[in-house]
């Protein structure tokens, strides 16, 4: 084991990726609660939510685990992994709300655009300033 | 090149990714044989199928991946490369399975339940160690 | 921040993801372009195209994130950041294309699969390079 990985991003991906298999195993229970046979995809709007909710995540997921690691590496490690736990609150939020009603997916939804903002921005800082030491020899 | 960099790990993502282009193929060309135009993606049970078993695929994915390199950074590499040859092999039972009939997809689908549920295992033990070592400096 | 740590890779990642949102981002205003409530994903041809483009891009993702750093680890960083950046000018290709016809995608799918088969290329040299120096000691 390498005692200098970052171990944060890590423990963060790995109970993102726990959180995501949770979320299919809901779409899947759901599945079976209104005898969906796959390969179908269409049923009652409960389903069609619970289906597009988890579907959401999927496509959010890979931009979530790029944002925290190049955020993680080149910010700071700790910063990071809260924004990837409160990321992860804030999928929760979107997913149970979802369920609900699509109108009440949009707490969740804004809270995760946030999210990602915050992120975002201080990766875009993270690797602004990486660039700029490596390749310039400017130190900020 | 980095020479201490996890070869096994970046080997094995390397080739699921080959895996996941060549299942890609597979949709593309069921999807010539019978005849549907993008951007459709309705057609004969065949085709919802195969279409289906892809997006399982796709789904699992990047779960795949995040167990495969937390394990491998933090359990051991070569426990982590190997189980991920052995999810590359449950994961093409499947999808295989999944081509003839919804029933027979079930074996690729337990057998890919099996080895996530392994590969977590493993990771959950060898992050629990790596947090204990790096912030409370108990040597398991 | 780590000094050493593969920056080209980590912003050609970093950038990839903003370009995933954005093109999110404009699924989203097609749908409320068309008055397409949530859950729901079906529409006139327009929105059928924009959402599979977006879906495509989806799919691939992932396979191009483990050729951008598998490549970038063990074949060459700033060569496969340049082709990151290829990449993400022929998704855009793509994306622009089947906005207008199923037909006009085919430009940027091509362009797309020509990327990924030289990253491909590059990436199995670096890999084998790097198994037979590792563990064969046979230095290419």
């Amino acid at each position: 084991m390498e005692t200098d990985a970052p171990i944060l991003l890590a423990t963060v991906s790995f109970l993102s990726a726990l959180q995501m298999a949770r979320l299919a195993r809901r779409v899947g229970l759901c599945r079976l609660a209104h005898n969906i046979q796959p390969p179908s995809v269409t049923g009652p709007p409960e389903f069609q939510r619970i289906f597009r909710a988890h579907q959401n995540c999927v496509e959010c997921y890979p931009l979530f685990l790029v944002t925290l690691w190049t955020g993680g590496m080149f910010f700071n490690e700790a910063t990071a992994a809260v924004g990837g736990l409160v990321y992860m609150a804030a999928r929760q939020i979107y997913f149970e709300g979802y369920i609900k009603s699509g109108e009440e997916r949009l707490l969740g939804f804004y809270l995760t655009l946030g999210v990602f903002a915050t992120m975002t921005l201080l990766t875009m800082i993270g690797l602004l300033r990486g660039i700029l030491l490596k390749y310039f020899h400017i130190h900020l």
